[in-house]
């Protein structure tokens, strides 16, 4: 097992940013063509080219300004792979290109791809994604990345040891936030659940690489929208910083993250996408800012998802007591 | 339940090239830096530029040029997506060649992602993967894509349906070749384990869609590394078209994937990546052909795979009986 603990390892850095930003929110970047602000894709359509080259370019312009908007506001984002690879190859370029201003920017940048594979395979795709501490040592510069565990430990461990060699991290399905995570992650063995059992072994990867004697590199991906799971699974991993989807337009609400939290307010990034990208598109923003002003509405949520959290997780601590 | 079957279904076009070159033969593309062939890696770096592009142009071309030997000799090719990702955006343009430039050789072309997530996202991925009988719909253009089952069912659905829509196919991972793969797809729950029930739910999918009377467009990756299992798995899911990874390099043989095939010789592709891609490496054929001839050498080791299963697999019947 590797031990290099850079000068700023993920979680150093990480905590670093949550304490200054004083929240655990993560936006996530979404980008969904039928969902943009007009005046961004009257622009690219003016421009022509092909279908998804004008996708690209205007997920492009759009992230950039969502970034520039939160960048001061919360500790993370979180761009979503698939949507810049619908684009092709220019959507991909688009994806380095918004990883790359997120970090200009200050903000931290998980990439969420979920990818998964064995050997040297894994090996490419961590050298793909885990830039960690220094941008400029893997081609999309993401300080951490979401991989998936079903392909066994092993698989697991050349993302390990990149993120612990370059100061990055990752974070691992357990319980995904959708209907159908029933079906294969709860099945019971022995009285186990497979999440239960998967949790079991990040602890214990990211307990060998505990670096600032709280969170080790190797989080969790576990949904708001089981508030249950979520609280058992903090619990039983407490060296395991938690990142945690669902909050809002998938349902989850600041109560059913709460228990993501250790005491400190640490512990956990709680994302929202569409219910920050989009907030000008329907509710109460959209009827303040309109689509003119899409980008106050996005400062509006993001704002709004720092003090819902502040006031219902234990996330408040981080507003009272400076580290 | 989508139940569009365009006239060129995923299966329809499979068997169409395995009676056509009379193998199931499949050729893994990994390109690897420090394993390609000396001219190729001199060529670029002549040419300059940053590393991540020069690896992109030599991937490319070395692909290309497997491409052009092997197009005559299997019905597919499976790029490996991390190696070109690693490569960064010019990298994963260059992959997008490599897959164009398949098809016009007449090959299908299975992309090698693992790619996984829920609803909308889910979508994506498939939107950009999935090209089936028309090239031109997907900006990846591939046939058919590897997929990961961890999330649950109703994340494989976006791609059932979009597979069913256009006329590809996709391989659900079920049992894989490597060691860890026992550590989760192994867990017994009432008496079934983890890969078979992920197996029934496969059966299920793959059985709504069958094509031609045979399989449906839901296939499995099995590795050839667990001979028992694989047979099993057959058995389990006789509408399931199978991709049978493990064989050669990894220590799978003919004789242990001689379970994936139905008496006709069909429901199975078996992959083989750098056993053939870098036969000139090491053993008989480098000492035969050399660098110099590496293309030759990659010819040879095709055609001793296609020798190797149409000996030991039912995969003879597809030499011996025309369709």
């Amino acid at each position: 097992m590797i031990r290099t603990f850079p000068m700023n390892s993920y979680i150093q850095r990480l905590h670093h940013q949550i304490h200054l930003k004083k929240t655990p929110a993560l936006v996530g970047l979404d980008p969904r063509w039928e969902l943009l602000p007009v005046e961004i894709r009257h622009r690219v359509e003016q421009k022509g080219g092909m279908a998804t080259a004008m996708r690209a370019a205007a997920y492009e312009e759009f992230c950039f300004r969502v970034i520039d908007v939160v960048a001061p506001l919360v500790p993370a984002v979180k761009p979503q792979s698939a949507f810049f690879e619908e684009c092709g190859p220019a959507g991909v370029a688009a994806l380095a290109n918004v990883i790359s201003h997120a970090r200009a920017a200050g903000l931290m940048v998980i990439c969420d791809a979920k990818r998964g594979d064995i050997g040297s395979t894994a090996e490419a795709y961590a050298a793909a994604y885990l830039a960690g501490a220094d941008p400029e040592s893997a081609p999309f510069s993401a300080d951490a990345l979401t991989v998936n565990p079903y392909m066994g430990i092993d698989t697991l461990q050349p993302f390990v040891e990149r993120a612990a060699k370059v100061g990055a991290g990752i974070y691992v399905l357990v319980r995904t936030s959708n209907p159908g995570a029933r079906d294969f992650q709860d099945r019971l063995t022995d009285g186990e659940t497979l999440f239960s059992n998967v949790a079991r072994e990040i602890e214990r990867l990211s307990f060998k690489l505990v670096a600032d004697e709280s969170y080790g590199l190797v989080g969790a991906v576990v949904g708001a929208t089981y508030p249950e799971e979520l609280a058992q699974l903090r619990t039983q991993m407490p060296h395991v910083p938690l990142l945690v989807p669902g909050y809002g337009s998938q349902g989850g609400t600041s109560h059913d993250a709460a228990g993501a939290f250790d005491p400190q307010g640490l512990g956990a990034l709680v994302n929202s996408s569409r219910g920050i990208l989009y907030a000008f598109q329907k509710g109460q923003l959209a009827q303040q800012f309109g689509e003119t002003h899409w980008e106050s509405a996005v400062e509006a949520a993001t704002k709004a998802m720092v003090k819902d959290l502040r006031k219902h997780t234990p996330a408040g601590q981080l507003f009272h007591h400076q580290p």
